[in-house]
């Protein structure tokens, strides 16, 4: 049997659609019901109310062999599902003696009085059939309905994910079989050019086949490229997968920072560290955020030696050997200066590479010649110094972000012996 | 009049479906209306498939007067949302010249070469009316049905919440009229409690009245607090907020960060200006965090001088002047190494206020005596010197953030004149 089951996922709580908390339960159950090879057909959410709940379980149970609820099943006066799903099926909600006991022997081993609220929660609908909870105290429950069945849990987030994979992903294969379908997946990231540039440098690559997507999942200011491959064979899917991948590296070259979901700091540290380089930082504009994505990476102590914020040019002078003279006729938001606190970097943190940064993230200190905007990076190697100017769009966290991911990428092409585009201011 | 507006959301795209993202549009969209009075009745989600699509939004057009979809109008050939609204009406696309000269507009002011498939942005369902963005390249649009209306929005999170309150709230109002009941809220920032230890404390002022709902949103590591208040009359919505904020005031204290929403570093900026004071930084576990932290706020260049990101041992010495003794009778992690480096950053930085961090963030570097998760803060003021120490929990990104959070907050309570706890190391 190799039929595509298809699931609906539901999400309940005031809080869900009031947008009082970020929802990740549904990528979470959708996550783990992909993984396993069951596709997702699409997902809701309703407040604590009824007649809502009602309409929208009834609803998904019509589209979908497979639906997955989670919330509403505390003890508080709020928790309406499994009301909810009695009055669907027209039964009464009746107390599960078994999953009463669980509830109870739960307090007892975290020696805390149960609450008498917590009895409603082994209140469930006659006819159903229990789901235990190993993680806490709710249990939760599946019913049939029309050849299709549904599954109730916890909005808790570890109890759920924990339930799901342990009780409900057995219950759906038990019910329905399991899918043979094969899944694999690829993440690009791709750093350099835009969106629509990238769609239409990929434009034959883009178009859904059987078993192939391509997603463009912008994550700013990195584009993430995901390939999604499905099928009976492993081989087959796993040949698509490569062949299609080795047509986008082709296309995008250079602009490529990983194939493994890796960031520009994975990358850039990863490098530096093979080749036993060591790098100091001088940064103005980004006020620390390369440093702070540098050391994000574990071992990175092991390459990296420090950063200079020189906010004030003071400390630009002082520390990082900024020439008065620079200052005064280039201003801190030039070529001369990036290259000269590069070369400061490198030579107050005793590294190999200095890498800098300067310019004007605003939203003030923008003038006509130099407007908000104007970023300078500048590199400073054993043999060599070099500088590159941008325009970069955006408010200032934009800028910000903007500038430190170009400084690492300046870097990372480096390191790879990219040739470096010419500047453009 | 004073009917109550109900909205369905529907947000769009395989990403979402498949977990590969978490889909924030929908509480930006749901807080953004409740904002203006008009309450949620649900939300769902598709993919990018056209049948799926056209059934979803003829649901909710027929469940609720409005619905705010966004998703699927950029240039791939993933998006297709334009396409599903046209099958639904039974019309055709047509190019809309208007917004078609906008978008050619945008790529000539960010001097860009405008990609052919931008041209489909620019293609409307027949009748339906553009919704005009000014902060970005697809034009939204609206449509009429059956006495509701659909409004649809692209997915980019920016261009998603100014389109929506500047264009799509008022057509809203346009069409179904204002609605009367007023909402009021108010976020309260608070650090150094435990969630749990706040719910006990703010036990009875918790309790849901009508027309007023406290959430806990914590937002690692800071607990958000927020209050929301509606009903008919602005008076006693204003009483209740106010008299339910000074409650929860008098019982936090010193533990409130601030009560708009500001995060430690606006704040601590905020304080730092007003005193006409000025600071520097020496950080090592957090690896330029703090300074990116307090460069997020505008105008920080009034009273930030810099950091010295101080990875290495070296650069502690050469930059900070921390003593060859104390690194090797102390060890780089130690009250006194975080109390000569605040010294040193004072000193570096030209500056008022020196504040030092030094910690072991792991995953490797911890011994028995000072496991990962050891941390020192260091302030040197221009009367004093004091260090304290934690040992912070979690892992690598955990520990920084706490690192960070920690030393600004170390660096507020001692502005404020607040008593500093006794340190835990």
């Amino acid at each position: 049997m190799n039929m595509i089951i298809e699931a609906w996922i539901l999400t309940i709580g005031n809080e869900i659609i009031n947008g009082v908390i970020t929802d990740t339960n549904r990528e979470t159950i959708s996550r783990e019901l992909r993984s396993v090879g069951i596709s997702i057909k699409g997902m809701s959410s309703v407040g604590d109310d009824i007649p809502a709940m009602i309409e929208e379980i009834d609803r998904a149970m019509r589209m979908s062999r497979v639906v997955v609820v989670s919330g509403g099943l505390g003890p508080t006066e709020d928790d309406k599902t499994s009301e909810a799903v009695a009055k669907l099926l027209g039964v009464e909600l009746t107390l599960n003696e078994l999953q009463f006991e669980r509830i109870k022997d739960r307090f007892l081993q975290w020696g805390r009085p149960m609450a008498e609220s917590n009895r409603k929660q082994a209140l469930l609908p006659v006819g159903s059939e229990p789901i235990p909870n190993d993680h806490g105290t709710a249990p939760g429950f599946m019913i049939h309905r029309n050849g299709s069945i549904a599954m109730f849990y916890p909005g808790v987030p570890r109890e759920l994910s924990r339930m799901l994979k342990e009780q409900g992903i057995p219950r759906i294969f038990r019910t329905f079989g399991q899918p043979k379908s094969i899944f694999r997946s690829q993440t690009v990231m791709v750093y350099g050019l835009s969106e629509s540039r990238l769609a239409e440098i990929l434009q034959d690559v883009a178009i859904d086949e059987p078993g192939f997507h391509l997603a463009f999942l912008p994550r700013f200011p990195v584009i993430r490229l995901r390939l999604d491959v499905s099928g009976d064979d492993v081989r087959a899917v796993e040949d698509v997968l490569s062949q299609k991948l080795s047509i986008i590296l082709n296309r995008i070259g250079e602009n490529v920072i990983a194939v493994d979901g890796q960031g520009i700091e994975q990358v850039t540290v990863g490098i530096l560290r093979e080749r036993n380089l060591t790098l100091a930082l001088a940064e103005s504009i980004t006020g620390g955020m390369i440093g702070e994505m540098v050391t994000r990476v574990p071992g990175s102590s092991q390459c990296f030696m420090g950063s200079i914020v020189s906010y004030s040019n003071d400390m630009k002078t002082s520390l990082l050997k900024v020439s008065e003279q620079t200052l005064q006729a280039r201003g801190a938001v030039s070529h001369e200066c990036a290259r000269e606190m590069a070369i400061g970097a490198r030579s107050a943190g005793f590294a190999d590479i200095g890498l800098s940064v300067t310019g004007i993230a605003g939203p003030d200190g923008g003038t006509p010649q130099k407007p908000v905007g104007t970023f300078y990076v500048g590199l400073a190697t054993p043999d060599d110094v070099l500088s590159r100017g941008f325009l970069l769009p955006g408010p200032r966290d934009w800028v910000k972000t903007l500038a430190a991911t170009q400084a690492l990428d300046t870097l990372r092409r480096w390191l790879s012996g990219i040739r470096l585009h010419g500047t453009e201011l």
